[in-house]
């Protein structure tokens, strides 16, 4: 069946205790943009990013305040900081990069915390059902046009709040030449493709 | 059949006219690497590629002379120089991006030549035969790893003189997480998946 993409770029989620110490006490992230995710959003708060070797400015801060700090990037920005972080699910931290951050009233050095966010799609149990993927726990995707592919190992994130929506970061993006709002297609039964995997 | 990658960073392709200006009269390209394919060299020399909107220095120009100067970028570079290039061939270079070549001595404002290199196998005829590829024009191709998936629409590059390699961008190669001489694999036969092209 059909999913639309939301293509992520480089961003950061925050833990209270990260968050004052970044921004100040008393502090809020302000909601300047709705994101499909239910409750997610994007904030006017921008972070700086650093290792020993490079930094990225204006990285932005994805609202609410989590129960952990996570830093996501792509490869591309991962050769550039002279990290080698794992494909990881949200939350899934230990033994991801180290990094610092930096806000305008303090900075966070973290021992680990970076990761590349693995491809991955919000579902719903109920969307689960209806398309035939329960017992499922990735899919591989067909990401049409002259650039176009398959990708294998989409994580399918099942959630009741969820907005049915494959999350891709910039380099899977720009690589296949898509971008958000692109519609793609879930391989499933006779047109799986598992069969290809090494 | 297992075929070794190589990923491209930007770079350039120079005319005679092109590097007389922006090198000056009688310089002549210094090799500094051999490229796997035969006669192509990694020069010393470097240009900045700019556009009204940003600009990359210290693009590697790579050897030898050509009759057409070209300037291969990636989505992610285009979209940084405000670009929109097509998928091309090297040397297909009409309707293509005008991009301005900065050198030591002088600059070239080009109408056209900037592309996105398409991805492509260099290949013998005699290959072509051994590898039942005689009468394809593109394959896909099976990347394995954590970040997999299957690339379609890989050109095949017939020619007399050339060494048996993948080439892709950086786009490609981060987005699956690959590195030039690691291995893929051409899907042929029963395993060929252009069923799944839209």
């Amino acid at each position: 069946m059909k999913v639309q993409i939301g293509i992520s770029n480089r961003h950061v989620h925050l833990k209270q205790e990260h968050l004052n110490i970044l921004f100040g006490e008393n502090y809020k992230l302000e909601n300047i943009k709705d994101l499909n995710q239910p409750g997610q959003f994007v904030s006017s708060s921008k972070v700086t990013i650093q290792t020993e070797k490079n930094e990225f400015k204006n990285v932005r801060v994805v609202g609410p305040i989590r129960d952990y700090t996570q830093v996501e990037i792509s490869k591309s920005d991962a050769i550039k900081l002279g990290l080698n972080p794992p494909v990881r699910d949200s939350g899934d931290l230990i033994g991801s990069s180290p990094i610092t951050i930096v806000g305008p009233e303090g900075s966070v050095e973290l021992e680990y915390g970076c990761i590349i966010a693995d491809r991955h799609i919000h579902i719903t149990p109920k969307q689960m059902e209806l398309y035939g993927l329960v017992g499922k726990e990735k899919v591989n995707v067909l990401i049409p046009g002259e650039k176009g592919g398959i990708i294998f190992n989409v994580n399918l994130k099942v959630s009741e709040q969820s907005y049915f929506e494959l999350h891709l970061d910039t380099d899977d993006g720009n690589a296949h030449m898509i971008k958000t709002g692109d519609i793609v297609e879930i391989l499933e039964g006779d047109n799986n493709v598992w069969k290809f995997r090494w």
